[in-house]
């Protein structure tokens, strides 16, 4: 593992010097993680190559997740807010130069590795494009694998030149290499992130249809804007779901197929009510519940009724923002693998995630 | 001002009960804000009608910042970001099912106000688009205009219209009368508050050209990538420029037109160093800091640093993200007034903004 650059990413004299490095551990059959780069972690042996002290950066617990980036320093983001956010992490490698072990190893590593739940790949350019199609590919059937890949375009590719020394080419041959391989694509560092989050702590959905329910319904807006985008299909509620509904809950709640809009005046009873009459419901796959922390009469109840919701079987995605007490609730909710996502838009797109792999999976 | 709801937005018979309200108004003179909604806030008179209690809900402090958004769960997740990040709230007013008052009206009114030097929009279906596309382009040519229009979608539209009894309407028209009126369009929630951060904390840029200095290249690699996406123009540092660059620099950075890479051996005087010698170069109209603050050696001097920086009066955007300790750092910086974003994607679409306003305000 060779943490320290000044190798290939400053040009032409000690991209020699790289050079020399790799022919000489070929020789002696030692194989290479880097330059320029953060090196591993491995939450369960507790080998931990960091130059980043504790009292700087947190370490995640351990889980399922294992990470492959080619950026040190996107890695150190994911990993605090994976500690941060209660998901639990196999494996990290932060590779730099890649002068040596490339994502394609690491995937196939990872295929083989029985800690490793979900593989997560930023990627800034492509060394050996048909290696890590190959490789994904086979473990995509067994795994979920996301990615995201920077560099998209010219000045991108320069960046990344100068960054690791590699080279961004095309990107849409790319990202649809990556589909076709079975990988879910992300388009910033939170999408991955956030599509994790709900990989490692929810089950699959077991058929389509999204259920909203809410205290509050801007954030529902937006994130029925980007379904319909997404082509993410929303519950029809059944009749008798609806009768159920309107039944328990208040009369001014606002009900409809897709939507239970329990108003401004809802309390956590409310919630465990609407929420466990739509579980119930054929055409229901994924629960997504908003959250208006600030709302009173909405109390801390909340936090005992979101684990009875998990036992029901069926994934849930919250949505909740604002100050320092929606963080202290999001907190425990996100300690009870509940994910929670700042904004209806995040929700929505982690949701289309889930139901993605929950297609590729059922196709095989 | 009508807080609770129970009108227009459940249902035909509550609707007649809205007119009524209206009819009697008008007899009398009366403007009405609501019903279903949170009311208004106005910092400076201490007018506060919400009914989120303080303990659940932070109140941001004065400033030039006024909101006009017709969700108040969207309200107070951006009331609570201000009060967190340091953005000064003028004026708040959440008008839901707008039987009287509306965002033309508002807008009408905040280009009238002293106080209120940004206006920021969150708005579901327009009423009178006209009225709103007049007031708004008489008042960008005096003060920026940040709107985000959800609803965009048949699914959105709907939502929206039991959210708050409104009407979608065609996006791709409202979207390009709003550009036309000289509005800056926000696509998602976080982006209207990154954008309304950076107006509200930083100094028009005075020339284009954003120069980018880091000791972590990934978030580069993908705010380069958004820079491209969004034609913004990247800095080309003169030769005297890298010169002086090149000597004051350790010999290890990676120095390039539009990039000073210090590596993962920074410190807070190497920062110094780039930031002085890059503010001076004419082609900088921009100065993006990125920061890795698990990497040691940079430590907390970087916040002696940046008040002297921005004392030169170029804008300044910062990326950092992370845990604990990194958001301690971001909250002295944005104390400081320098804005701090997640993502290198996040500060690329704030620089955006800036510098399209400032070319909006150069054509007047």
């Amino acid at each position: 593992m060779i943490i320290s650059g000044g190798f290939k990413e400053t040009g032409r004299e000690s991209a020699q010097l790289e050079k020399d490095v790799v022919s000489t551990a070929r020789k002696y059959g030692i194989r290479i993680i880097g330059p320029n780069c953060i090196g591993v972690l491995d939450t369960r042996s507790g080998l931990d190559s960091f130059f980043q002290p504790h009292d700087r950066m947190i370490r995640p617990s351990a889980g399922g997740v294992s990470f492959i980036t080619q950026s040190g320093t996107v890695g150190c983001t994911l990993l605090e807010w994976a500690a941060e956010q209660g998901v639990g992490i196999s494996k990290f490698a932060s590779y730099g130069n890649r002068c040596d072990v490339d994502e394609g190893d690491l995937v196939e590593y990872f295929s083989m590795d029985d800690d490793t739940e979900i593989v997560v790949i930023y990627i800034e350019g492509l060394s050996n494009g048909r290696k890590l199609f190959e490789a994904a590919s086979r473990i995509s059937k067994k795994k979920p694998v996301v990615v995201l890949k920077a560099g998209a375009t010219q000045l991108g590719s320069v960046a990344a030149r100068s960054h690791t020394g590699a080279l961004g080419g095309p990107q849409p041959v790319a990202l649809a290499a990556f589909e076709q391989a079975g990988m879910i694509v992300a388009h910033n560092v939170e999408e991955l992130f956030d599509i994790v989050k709900a990989l490692a702590k929810q089950p699959m959905p077991i058929c389509e249809g999204v259920v909203m329910v809410t205290n509050g319904a801007g954030p529902v807006v937006m994130a029925a804007d980007k379904f319909e985008e997404y082509g993410v299909e929303i519950a029809k509620l059944s009749k008798p779901t609806l009768e159920a509904l309107r039944k328990e809950l208040p009369p001014y709640c606002y009900i409809s197929e897709t939507t239970i809009d329990l108003t401004g005046s809802a309390t956590s009873k409310d919630y465990e009510t609407a929420l466990r009459i739509a579980a119930k419901d054929d055409s229901v796959g994924l629960l997504a519940s908003f959250f208006v922390f600030q709302d009173p009469p909405l109390d801390e109840g909340i936090l005992r009724v979101m684990p009875e919701i998990l036992k029901l079987g069926k994934p849930v995605l919250c949505c909740a923002s604002g100050g320092p007490y929606t963080r202290k609730q999001v907190g425990v909710l996100e300690n009870q693998t509940v994910p929670v996502y700042e904004t209806g838009e995040r929700l929505a797109t982690a949701a289309h995630a889930l139901m993605t792999i929950r297609d590729l999976q059922s196709k095989q």
